[in-house]
């Protein structure tokens, strides 16, 4: 399969590996965001989030407690962002599942990389209706 | 506590409920990204991540794929975009952990947040050792 992060987690392409288990593996982003910007991967090639199974899925945010903990305090990093995008749409550039973790200063502008919206009240209810 | 999320929980602020457990609930953000944007909150007060029991982390990528998918396709979403932010720096607006799921189209202009750096190798390996 013509995955980089597989071809990686082979070790056939080199990367900055922070940390491996039998399931995860953790590298530093080639095109960080900010200095320190580390991904979490699980060794089996799942696409997205709904690719996981539920143990994997369960075992990825405890891992991002610990890594991004340590990512954190030894760069002095002011707060850790935590992003995961699911589809070309959403911004996924690799299509093997991967949790970003990414270390912000305050001064580093990635705070709000969202504008909010005010939809109105009526609006959202339409929206919550149709999801609950 | 002066906590919108502990008052949203305890019934006193009203909110677009989408799920409720033992110990989670999701409500539709505010203000939302895009339509359809919810939020996954743990009903205890935790600040953020670092806050969390790892039994807490544990569950909420689990939850997250349910109410994820339901979600994309109720809505017919092209993607999913998962974000957590943990301080203000990291642009956390409410002081109590909540999850952003945030549904995604392929014109919506959400895909990439940040912008990509390129730092070079001596520069990356420098970082990873610090954090290996």
């Amino acid at each position: 399969m013509d995955c980089i992060f597989c071809k990686i987690i082979a070790g056939e392409i080199p990367s900055f590996k922070l940390y491996e288990d039998d399931n995860f593996i953790a590298i530093l982003d080639r095109f960080p965001a900010s200095p320190g910007h580390a991904l979490i991967i699980p060794k089996r090639h799942a696409v997205d989030l709904f690719e996981l199974t539920p143990a994997e899925a369960a075992a990825i945010l405890p891992l991002a407690q610990k890594l991004g903990g340590k990512i954190k305090s030894i760069l002095g990093a002011d707060g850790l962002k935590i992003m995961q995008n699911n589809g070309s749409a959403a911004g996924q550039d690799v299509m093997h599942y991967h949790l970003h973790l990414i270390p912000c200063s305050a001064s580093d502008g990635l705070e709000m990389p969202f504008k909010p919206t005010d939809p109105g009240l009526d609006a959202l209810a339409e929206i919550a209706k149709r999801l609950q």
